[in-house]
């Protein structure tokens, strides 16, 4: 069996690996356009950043070292330019000559390519760049200039990791970003957190305004506002699409934005064609509907299953669930499974609790705030997603609710997770126990929350504020109009309160308001918690705050 | 309703916090005999190290602090020394006088006490301590001599962080563990790692020793083979056992080793009488039979669940797992579930695999590596238990393996896992993916693998190991008799190998091998994997290695 492979990185290199292992016969052909294959993709802003310090580190295997281990065909600077299904032969460009190779199967994982968005006079712009392999990074780093500002368009993950990049190595940036805040993926009131980190650390970011023009041969960009954006080095990093344009001129059937269809073995509307990789749509495993999932681990996953497939061992795609995660300087922030924007926009039913913890035991030295917000269906207790900000300890937490989503665990089931504790590690109740409790009390109808984009409607409608933190804690900002008592005094005051009065409760963090809650609703009065509190909403709307 | 509540930590306050935020109604008395409720017994270790330099961070709540917020009745120095299940009602001690406490319902959570071995002189014997609470500690603490050794007595997780702790306060230590290896929760392989950081560090670990006798007043401590070690301080941490004396006096059922037996509800055999904590026998979750788990996280959660079920909330005991950690030095180890050991005692079908991987991407600076072990049924697939040993990443790997098996997952499933990748957080393939890969493999018939106990046995019957290390990794020793030939040669050098010969290979971690082992079964070749390879190997049985 002859199997020829398009694309030399993530999936393609290792359905060529795991091949070889399962067939020492095979002829395998591994046919990659660019100067490298087997690159860390996901390491490129950290060369750039100089915390990988050595270029060679980036690339993972070479085409000599997968030859000698594996006896692969590895041909790097061999583009594919055409699939000739009828003959079972693709078209590869080397050094400018064309030739055929024959396949009797066919593998494709050509990645995905950055979108390069229609900005006028992008055309003509200089030292505009977008990063997807090597030659990117190198061609982007030629373009550095010492003392000229630097312009990311597109606030997702690579745009901000870039940007952090860039400010690392003394440039100035700018981070414009489309959408309403950055890290699309996230929620806006857990992408504050990000976007107050990169601003604390001097980066820029406009939000909510796009490009809209390059003026000056590319030094200075224009956004939908008008505002003039002065930079020397730009680099557009508004999202990948598929690269099925090989694909689309073979006839292969494509689907949801161009991505290329397969069927559970990875086989596309060819029997003899498979695919893998950025380049697929697969099916979301929460509710099986078809979507594009970029991401390193389904793709080195689905490299992995092809070859199992191709080998006769039934190894079936079963979807893609998509976690990711992005370093801004100190914050963390992570993401797994719909956000309660993509919840929302499906139509289900939808509710979300905002957990603060820290990274381990509040007694014991070092630990960090982070903060974690789960996304689960109302009635059932399904977890449709989670999301979180810190320091430290997002992306433990993250992996154990991501196992928890594949493994279909319920809000119910999070309490009962015992996770690793000792002081230096976590608490007698983690956060994740911590989701599930706070969970499972909306769920009871215990506790009844808004959230913090529901404050100023319930404001509006009659409802007061009853801030419960201690006096100390107030100087930090109030609620304007609310009426403030210290938990602990809650239950000797309670008649400083009005019996006819509805009210929303605060406090720093939403636990003891949520406590303070369960008190009133007991003593009859008309209450709802603030899911995550005054921390939260300050994040999202410090100026609808006052002084105490 | 009046609920008494006999012990004020983990278990006892959990309970009498969550029931005030069900029932503001309630009078809700908290008895503890000690001094201090709601302190943090598992920072204990953390403030005789130095770590936590502050004693009051050990108190998470006060008496006080407990009546205000929760309207709670907390009785420190409150002795419960009888109950009068008929009468119902406790008899208290408190300041050398009794008096009767009446309940409606009453919750026992008093925790466990650590195991005093029958050890001849120990009556006799000054200085020697137990540590399960405040008070312990400071009397531990106050025997603390300057340039005198201690000794601890028990290599378990306790054993070990005071073994640490002595350690970082400049007392030379040993510790006696009369186990083949310290930490019986993790399997030998893996413990060894821990035992290599312990002596690396100066402490003297003598195991498969029991201590038979005090002498000089407890200044000398003679063990099982007649060595004697001097002591000026010694702890004895060789266990806990279920404080059920109580319940004993009051005919309560009890079952495993004295523990407490409950229902679903955690109703003791007496209805107005309930238990959790270290005092009940529990279901192990892996195969429903009856276990004792003395860990903060299901106390913590079975506190919280009595609550609910008292106010009349449905919330049943699902049983406990067993998830412990502890940091030793600048090693982490951890376990989930059963270990081999166990699993085999239990007459279960058992494979595992190890895998060695790196807390973040190998390309990325400060990674560091770590060891994971799984263990599973060969035929199924169900996963039993995991262990890891490592600096860093340990805590997260098991967090996700502890889910896994809490939500049913097979090791099908592990490579399915989509978990936080970017490169300063983990690796495209995480080494828990990893691991999902290499228990396939086995499931598959892919790879058959030895482990290292079975080696010598293998050897004696005419294997021979080849090893497909590079020729410059062989300085660290070889196995004697070996072939060794480098994987990457290992397809042009078939020749130099016997077709008559079986061959066990190995590597330094059990990766390289496994692929030399696919090349090799496909020739033709009788051939085995050394699972966890030379790494492990060196590890537990250096003495049989030899120089290249
Ligand atoms: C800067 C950056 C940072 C990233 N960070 C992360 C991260 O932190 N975490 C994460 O999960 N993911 C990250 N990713 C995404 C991750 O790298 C991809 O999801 C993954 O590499 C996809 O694998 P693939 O095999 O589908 O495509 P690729 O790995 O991109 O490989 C496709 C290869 O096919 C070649 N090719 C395409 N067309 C042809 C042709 N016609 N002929 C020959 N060769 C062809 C391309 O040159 C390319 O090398 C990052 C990506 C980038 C660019
Ligand atoms: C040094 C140390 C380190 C530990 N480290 C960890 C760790 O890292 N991770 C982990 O998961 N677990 C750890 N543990 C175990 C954990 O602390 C226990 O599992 C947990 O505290 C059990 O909760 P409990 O409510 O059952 O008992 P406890 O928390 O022990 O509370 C029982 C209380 O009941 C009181 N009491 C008993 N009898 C009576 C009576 N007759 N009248 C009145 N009061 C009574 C006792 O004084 C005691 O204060 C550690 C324990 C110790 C001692
Ligand atoms: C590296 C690459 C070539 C794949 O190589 P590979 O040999 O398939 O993968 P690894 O080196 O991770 O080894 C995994 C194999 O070792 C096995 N293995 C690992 N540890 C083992 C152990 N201790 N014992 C036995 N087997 C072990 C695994 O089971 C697996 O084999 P299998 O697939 O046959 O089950 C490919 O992933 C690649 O090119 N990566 C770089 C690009 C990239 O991933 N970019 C995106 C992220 S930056
Ligand atoms: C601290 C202690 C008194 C328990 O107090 P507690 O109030 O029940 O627990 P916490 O302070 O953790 O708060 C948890 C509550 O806050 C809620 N909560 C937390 N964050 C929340 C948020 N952001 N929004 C809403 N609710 C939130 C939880 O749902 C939970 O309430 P519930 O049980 O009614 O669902 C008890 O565990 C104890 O004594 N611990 C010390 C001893 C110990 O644990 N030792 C062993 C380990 S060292």
């Amino acid at each position: 069996m002859k199997v020829v492979i398009v694309g030399g990185v993530a999936g393609g290199m290792s359905a060529a690996t795991r091949l070889r292992r399962l067939d020492e016969d095979a002829e395998i052909v591994v046919l990659e356009k660019g100067p490298y294959v087997s690159f860390a993709n996901c390491g490129l802003p950290y060369y750039l950043s100089g915390e990988i310090a050595d270029r060679s580190d980036l690339i993972v295997q070479t085409a000599d070292k997968l030859r000698q281990r594996f006896n692969l065909d590895v041909r790097p600077n061999h583009e594919v330019t055409q699939i000739l299904p009828a003959d079972h032969a693709v078209v590869v460009r080397h050094d400018g000559q064309e030739s055929r190779e024959h396949y009797d199967r066919l593998i494709l994982s050509p990645g995905a390519t950055p979108v390069v968005p229609p900005i006028t006079g992008l055309d003509i712009a200089e030292n505009v760049h977008v990063l997807r392999n090597i030659p990117d990074l190198d061609g982007l780093m030629a373009g550095l200039k010492a003392d000229q500002p630097a312009l990311v368009v597109g606030g997702g993950f690579i745009g901000l990791e870039v940007a952090e990049a860039l400010t690392k190595r003394g440039v100035a940036v700018t981070v414009v970003e489309q959408a309403e805040h950055v890290l699309p993926a996230l929620d806006t009131e857990m992408a504050v957190f990000v976007e107050n980190e990169l601003r604390q650390h001097g980066v820029r970011v406009v939000t909510g305004q796009a490009v809209a023009a390059f003026q000056d041969r590319g030094q200075t960009a224009v956004l939908t506002d008008g505002t003039k954006i002065s930079t020397g080095l730009t680099l557009l990093a508004v999202g990948v699409r598929p690269d099925t344009h090989l694909a689309k001129g073979a006839g292969l059937k494509l689907g949801l934005r161009g991505g290329l269809v397969v069927d559970h073995h990875y086989q596309t509307s060819d029997p003899a064609i498979y695919a893998v990789g950025d380049a697929i749509v697969v099916n979301q495993v929460l509710d099986g509907t078809p979507t594009l999932i970029p991401l390193a681990s389904p793709a080195n996953r689905q490299g992995r299953q092809v070859a199992d497939n191709l080998a006769g061992l039934d190894r079936p795609n079963r979807g893609s669930l998509g976690t990711a995660i992005v370093r801004t300087f100190d914050l963390t922030a992570a993401a797994t499974g719909f956000s309660e924007q993509q919840a929302k926009e499906k139509g289900l039913a939808v509710s979300v609790v905002h957990v603060r913890g820290t990274s381990h035991a509040g007694y014991f030295p070092g630990g960090t705030p982070l903060l974690l917000k789960l996304i689960f269906n109302t009635d059932s207790g399904a977890i449709y997603g989670a999301q979180g900000v810190g320091k430290a300890g997002v992306d433990k937490r993250l992996d154990v609710l991501a196992t928890a989503i594949k493994g279909g665990l319920t809000v119910a089931d999070l309490p009962e997770l015992e996770l690793t504790y000792a002081p230096p590690f976590g608490s007698a109740k983690d956060p994740v126990n911590m989701l599930g409790y706070a969970a499972q009390n909306v769920m009871d109808g215990l506790s009844h929350s808004i959230q913090w984009s529901e404050l100023p409607a319930a404001l509006q409608a009659g409802k007061r504020v009853l801030d419960v933190r201690n006096t100390a804690e107030l100087s930090e900002g109030v609620f304007p109009n609310s009426v403030t008592i210290p938990l602990n005094e809650l239950r000797d005051r309670l008649d400083e309160l009005d019996p006819k009065q509805a009210y929303v409760v605060s406090c720093f963090s939403g636990q003891r308001s949520y406590m303070a809650e369960r008190i009133l609703r007991q003593h009859g009065f008309d209450v709802v918690n603030l899911d995550g509190a005054f921390n939260l909403y300050r994040a999202v709307r410090p100026q609808d705050l006052v002084k105490f």
